[in-house]
């Protein structure tokens, strides 16, 4: 996904806020998953699982500017028995890297939240299939 | 309540980013609901309504920056059948207002949200009783 | 624009969070801005003013939920001396309109904030063209 | 600082959105900085120094949900050359803690961010002096 920087996106100090970075991360990895048919908020019902974060990082590297555009990619990094890590190069316009974060989701019973349970094979096979990456 | 300007709140510019207001104001008046012990969450099964936002407005007259405090004063400025509307006046440390935002809810069948209904009684009283003014 | 609900643009009903409205009507405008060539924070050093927000509203007719996608089409609505105000309606994937937001903005002196001055002749051309609405 | 679960801090799960811890983070430890007497926009000016934040990360243990307190404990954890790193433990209102944030940050040349510089001995004593811990 692209996103171009807005003035609700920036802070004073004239360059993104950093915590944004969290917001696209999450939104461009729910949105690959929606675009291949899968609603997080359908897991329950469809999958028997429910997915949650356990942890995300975020290295900045270059900084960006009202108005730049960057590009999030996004890649599946590790697939575990019930926790899969993701990946986000946010790239600038100039197609060096701002900013690397990742998100470590793990897969749990919807009605004890505190369990772990095994990714179910359906998300394991699109995680595996480099859908993720490019 | 009153809220310091940190840089998530400020734009480029390097002032506050103007949809901040209407974020401290669902801030205040859910806490305010909260303080007189009610949860807006509660409300379909205590008093058997849901409350939706139908409107909101904001008037900007002053500028506030990093690091500023501001205060909101919170009014119910207007009771009707099955809405009502609160005033928040934004204050700041020099005592001269920035902002006033106001925000119309309605309440609703939780079941049929496009069904408005009576506000209850113990909402009406605690509108009516001023606590909401100061 | 149009933009696709994210985990982090509804609340805990489940719904989109009502400010968000207004981030996605300035973030709308300023991309039209943009795109016609006029950069929001260009303006003080090409035309000689800045521009800051006076007031805003909006009216929420339905709600919108996790993954919908909604349309923001942006109109001019009027053009003042010193002020103009823009429209945006939010329509949904049904065609059916989700809110209405407006914005009004002053052209100030850079050096003054308080100080309205008229409208740029480029800004004001821009804003009759139509090319603001659709 | 102590925050209390807003609708606008939780997303459709109705738990907290998870971006907005490192929101939080920030807030807390500019605010720290704050009332030690150091506002970070000064610090070009007063010590000729910028601050970056240069990498961010959280892990979240349990979750917390609509109306729920959390109180963010901060502390520096280490201090090099040219950067330090703070800790934030996000404590519930039971004791038990929902997360942990860290954050790294950098001193830079102001008109060189590339250019990573010491950390000035006034910020040095004051992350040194515990204050940051509790």
């Amino acid at each position: 996904m692209t996103f171009r920087l807005s003035y609700g996106d920036c802070d004073p100090a004239g360059i993104v806020y950093y915590a944004n970075y969290q917001r696209w991360m999450e939104r461009t990895h729910t949105e690959w998953w929606f675009l291949q048919g899968l609603r997080f908020d359908d897991l329950p019902s469809r999958l028997g699982v429910a997915v949650v974060t356990r942890a995300a990082s975020a290295e900045y590297e270059r900084t960006i500017t009202l108005f730049d555009q960057i590009e999030c990619r996004l890649y599946a990094t590790s697939v575990g028995r019930t926790s899969f890590t993701m990946r986000g190069d946010f790239i600038r316009e100039d197609g060096t890297r701002a900013s690397t974060a990742t998100l470590t989701l793990v897969c749990v019973d919807p009605h004890m939240p505190e369990k772990a349970v095994p990714v179910p094979p359906p998300m394991r096979r699109l995680l595996r299939s480099g859908s993720a990456g490019r």
